[in-house]
């Protein structure tokens, strides 16, 4: 399950073994909503579009965090979106092994007024980029709370990562 | 009207002789509304401060989309920032036909409570960019929906370019 | 208190006598609220994650910037959001004097429905940057207003610059 890294013999698990260690299972690439590509790679970095979560075309758990979506529910949210991402790396990549590190994260929330805890609803990204890339998956991040997202979606996620 | 590109003997249009083809004339370049730049180059990328529409100073059909704004003018608000931003960039490279690749398009829309369509809005700067440049320009994309912008504006623009 | 800069004889102060000059000292780097890093170094880039400012842990004049923050106020929370950010890169860095320039700064500010000052707030950023860096630290930007930030901070600013 686990491949050699490195060339000073040590054993790393790649970062698809790890996904697969967690038993997780890349969703399919999402479908773009419009004019733009879902990844665009130059000059040695991928530039991933904002991920909402879908499922077979539908927007799941829509509404205004707080209000509508529990955080909880909003930061597995921030988890699937960020596996969207890495399904959409995959596809033009071949494989995420090619990313050599995650660079920058931004969340957007749609947020009841007053709701303050986006960096909680964040941490379902960027906690599983460092599961599944170790210290490489831990990225610099900005989150903040927005009125609306497209399609009624409560989190988006943004993706910037440096692949070999 | 058309020159000739890459080795190969095709004639591609330059982007210039695309946007001259659509009947389209660059509005003047942007004032800077404080301090920044409105295109900072730098390792061959060349980052375009996020662009509000103005006609001599004032902003064009400010207010929030949905409840005082059509989607529809948003989306042509959206049109006309991305060529702002051009007519930025080619104040500082010479030509637009110095532009190799769009990598990321940021749109944020100032939004009603509720609306959920920032999406064609952003098609207005996607569609744009499509038309102009090919899919070399068809980029990377966060769309999402803020409470208020400056100067009262509905649609703000970001861009992200790979030059020559 | 001025070193010389550039092989031309000419003396240019650096950005941290410019700094020092000012009176400014950095204040003590952030402690990230969740799973990123304060910043991170890539390909002679360093991406600082989007900062709220803390005074012992506590979110300073936290609240809706026009409503519950004065327009000043949250201009001077984006200039100590930059010298937070300032002093994340100084740490991993070991000098803001290794920044060669700013490239793009991205400014949130919690914004009660109606306020179109994002940009006067954003300044608070940018004039900081050039006062220390000169013409170098003249940024692309982009100010928005979001519906509320973690822990409720009014302003959030995120950096990203060019590294030698």
């Amino acid at each position: 399950m686990f491949s050699t890294g490195g060339s000073d013999g040590g054993v790393t698990p790649t970062p698809s073994a790890r996904l697969a260690g967690l038993g997780l299972v890349l969703p399919p690439p999402p479908t773009p909503k419009g004019t733009y590509a879902p990844v665009v790679v130059s000059g040695g970095l991928a530039y991933v579009s904002g991920q909402i979560v879908t499922d077979e075309g539908r927007i799941v758990h829509p509404g205004l965090v707080d209000a509508e979506v529990p955080t909880d529910v909003a930061k597995d949210l921030a988890r699937r979106a960020t596996l969207q991402g890495l399904s959409a790396l995959q596809r033009i990549l071949g494989s995420i092994d090619r990313i050599r590190q995650v660079l920058r994260v931004g969340v957007y929330v749609a947020s009841s007024p007053g709701f303050v805890r986006q960096h909680e609803v964040a941490n379902g990204a960027t906690d599983l980029l460092v599961d599944v890339f170790g210290e490489a998956g831990r990225p610099a991040r900005a989150s903040v709370g927005v009125v609306s997202l497209p399609l009624g979606a409560a989190v988006e996620v943004e993706l910037l990562v440096a692949v070999e």
